[in-house]
């Protein structure tokens, strides 16, 4: 059996679990004090160009989109985002629970524009009764979006410009982060400059879990840690967070899991194309989306694992492939046998 | 240098980190729907005489007292607690941030006292302005306590009884259960009988993280993955809190880690003792707590690393040693030296 | 100047204040335990049939509509509502700030259709990353509708059964029931009979302040009381509600006051048709919309005031006429001629 | 029979009811939004010599203390109070309920003293692990106390010193003011320098109902309206508490209705004594404490109302005697003849 399911099936990259095992036995300070979590902080800044920066280190994404949007958010403020965002739709109410309303924006493939963003606000502003109405407080994007579309540099910068007009932050879920980076023009400095605060993700890119808090603008969450406390979401064993990021911001380790996914991933999109099976979603990062017949999902489902995207149709379905730093070319070339005995 | 800060300074058992190497490369699928996850249940089940009991993995302390108490309590109501339980004091407000008040309870070096609980309920009830206060809605201690006392059977039996009575359930923090166990007359079935929900602490007893939830009582959190997934508290790859349970509960590891981190704090303690420095807390477990000459703390500090425990004082101090998984019969002859020369 | 803004522009029905003054120097109990309280709760179980229902008097709709649903959804539940709902719009978030998400509906003139009703809930459940998204645990409608548009006996029938074929209840809005019921063959015990819990509003309907929230389903909402509290929305001098909505449910005078706004809108929109403005919306009640040219509101705004619906457009604008209990005959002639006199 | 039970058991002043009742028929805007509403808001900025506060006007106590503390805090943050502070312990959690902790401090008959705040904060900030804990963000004072008991000038500067030696603000919930104000040194401008917000209570002093915020330093709530609508204290007729709020603060009436009740609370509290029942707490103000023989308290409740506080002890009770707009001097002298014929 290949896999293909998602970018969060395996465990983590080697150069990781070697790291998380040749410190086994070190005694180190907990809940992200110690050395290691300094070192990763210190070479993340590096690689954002942010030398002032703060960098917190958390564990997961929704926790970490939850903490965040909870400590910039002012009590009357909502959170604008994508309506197919993953805050609005798979967190199971995690913003809600924190108090706050996930304002919504139309869905371009996952992207919002920068243009309903000033509309949103213009609008929001231009009504008598805003007071009686939930106020964008901040603007949330996801990049790679959750379609795995991406921004351009131009797009990014007009919606930051889009937010800084408005005096709002802009915040960026980078969960897949390391994926965008590599298909597109768009760099980590970029990011750094271009949002307010950001997270770099880990769980998807290389590691056993972890998600980095870059924090651009100071005046931002000034009283972080405690919030990471209060959102359960401070790691008592915190160098393990630490020492995974120091790995994955070592030789360029987590920009080359990002370039190889991706590389795969548009060989495997080539391959279904040229079988006859066009892209559904203008994806140029890990994940594919095909709207296959059905007769060829059952007959891939033999050997290869991938999931549906959402529920099956009567004929044909949306189906999703995923590249992540365990996929081989093997699996690659093992899955273009497959799809082209079911022609 | 020799530690004895805390029991989440080092890594995890080895027996731990082998299983998630040997298994790094495999491929499952996340949010703890994977095999490994379902043995680690299994496992737990049996371990705790609870076939039917529902056993959810989580990451983390506070994030699964939060998660817990708030699938639990209706929106009037609050939990009680020890005025020094760890939701009240160290959790930076997680209980509250949730929208629940915890009602405190003397602590007699951690723990509350039955009679407590029932004065408690019955004092609130006979109040005729009750509905403008907060009700009592569940229980919350911790075994051990945060100063490392533990219930008898005896007190725990009780304790459980005035929450039946009163209809509230009974929730055990049981970050260090390990230690618990291996120090008293309670067993883990006792536990499972006594509770309607606790938890069996991962981090501390040589896990690199996770908590085992185990909910006896088939009317509560019935709904607890959502729960689970909005308080951020699902890790992607779950499979790593199975493999860990499961490394955990095959052949008794987390007993015997408990036992052997016991039986070195109670060779520690004896040394103090016997060096005149009697224990400042009646803790049998891993946790032990000294009041020491400032002097004699700043030699020890040379070679040793340890907490004070709140302020320094102007003469002594109150300070922490603690054991855990990772400490050596070495390393406690090492302190025994150390101590003998400070005398 | 003659008043067409809005329900809530004048005091109290002279019935009602009446009843206040003449009481004014007794004494009673506070919060609701009074005696004219507990009249008032029998007069509206009488008017709806339900003799056993819970009834609590509180102060306003937002703190209203934040209470009931706060007090029945579970933590991971969310409440179905039309896009165009007030809950979702207009209230400041007041039901995320309690931790629950708003999950919306297509409108239709402000109405939710049972079909919608039905398909959201079997495709929520189909998925299977449902314990992912925020489960939707009742629906909201308001009678009649924020666009004055009201459900026929039939639609509720369906919207009631398809909410009861998923186990969730049904909570109606009923900040201007009054008007909705003077306007369409559903009556009192008709809504009774169909939500689980509604609210009979008073604050538009010819009190100062005030919402009856009746529960019928007993299994709701068993620890309201401290819940009201909670929200900050129950009144110390709760005599004052009891009061209102004696007078009001005294010699059917809340039903007169429906049907005596009900009557002037209905003539006032005649004469807004025959002067050759149709009616925007489909609305039987006492808010009536039109779209008027722009010079045609800026001559009538010289000696009427009312609402625009939204943003002036370039050329016409949505305009909002509302009527109440103290519009009087002569208000409508002088408004005819103010209209004759534009065309 | 004579009653003493509250100061929210009758009514409103004649004025109040008056101004309310010849505006009845007048149209106006909703919200707050109206002349008579600003008129207040001018009135109250006169009274307190600060034209510059932003005043809103709110219904209740409890949505009160709610909706400013959950507007000043971080949410990270607690509010300082005493333990027997009104949000600790009457309000079935309102402010936990929006997230944050009640931080207790002793209390001395109902007040704090300025040194355990002062020792507090620099104790919180001297732990190392205070980032795990709830940060003091405020300080909530109430003038006068639950127990009828107020802070001299003096206390008071010093307590808003300490508060702003921290940087924290201090809210002064003035449920009872114009009671406080009648019996101390203490002048509303007093209030207005030193509190940083407080409110000015309607409903315990001659209203029906209302609470009026005052907020002296600019820096905070700078968004208070949509946190007010967010709260369900937003008045739809708004202009019944601005009508309420000029007739308080027209000729003095507030002032006059605390010195009256004031001076019939001394005269009762005069005959207890002179009949041998001394007062149960240090309270110069309308609430009078007494401990009287359950014989006593028998005899007296045959014709007089009154509160037990707290439970029914063997032989003796405390009971608590509050007079208010309605009192009469009648009143106070027929309750002297009373406990004269009970010696």
């Amino acid at each position: 059996m290949i896999y293909f399911d998602s970018d969060y099936m395996a465990g983590a990259h080697p150069k990781v679990m070697e790291r998380l095992l040749e410190t086994n036995y070190e005694q180190t300070t907990g809940y992200g004090t110690d050395a290691y979590t300094a070192k990763a902080v210190t070479l993340i800044r590096e690689a954002c160009g942010t030398p002032d920066a703060r960098v917190h280190l958390l564990v997961g994404g929704t926790q970490t989109n939850a903490t965040v949007i909870d400590g910039i958010l002012a009590r009357h403020e909502g959170v604008l985002a994508a309506e197919s965002g993953h805050i609005n739709v798979h967190e199971s109410g995690a913003i809600e629970a924190t108090g706050h309303k996930v304002l919504t924006l139309p869905s371009y493939q996952g992207k919002v524009s920068a243009c309903d963003v000033r509309n949103f606000i213009k609008d929001f502003y231009s009504d008598e009764t805003y007071e009686h109405m939930v106020a964008p407080g901040m603007l949330y994007i996801s990049f790679p979006t959750e379609y795995g579309t991406i921004y351009s540099l131009e797009e990014l910068e007009d919606i930051s410009a889009a937010c800084h007009e408005a005096d709002i932050p802009l915040f960026i879920d980078g969960a897949r982060l390391g994926f965008g980076l590599a298909a597109s023009d768009v760099t980590l400095k970029d990011i750094a400059r271009l949002a307010d605060v950001f997270y770099i993700g880990g769980t998807k890119v290389g590691a056993l879990f972890g998600e980095a808090v870059v924090i651009t603008d100071s005046r931002l969450l000034k009283h972080f840690t405690p919030l990471v406390k209060q959102h359960g979401a401070l790691l008592a064993k915190g160098r393990l967070l630490g020492l995974q990021f120091e790995a994955l911001f070592t030789d360029g380790l987590y920009f080359k899991i990002g370039e190889d996914a991706v590389r795969k991933a548009l060989r495997l999109r080539e391959i279904f194309e040229k079988n006859g099976f066009p892209a559904a979603m203008d994806s140029p990062t890990n994940q594919q989306f095909f709207v296959l017949p059905n007769s060829v999902i059952d007959r891939l489902k033999e050997n290869a694992s991938f999931e549906l995207w959402g529920p099956r149709g009567e004929t044909e379905t949306t189906v999703r492939f995923v590249t992540g730093w365990s996929t081989t070319d093997e699996d690659i070339e093992t899955l273009k046998c497959l799809i082209e005995s079911c022609r």
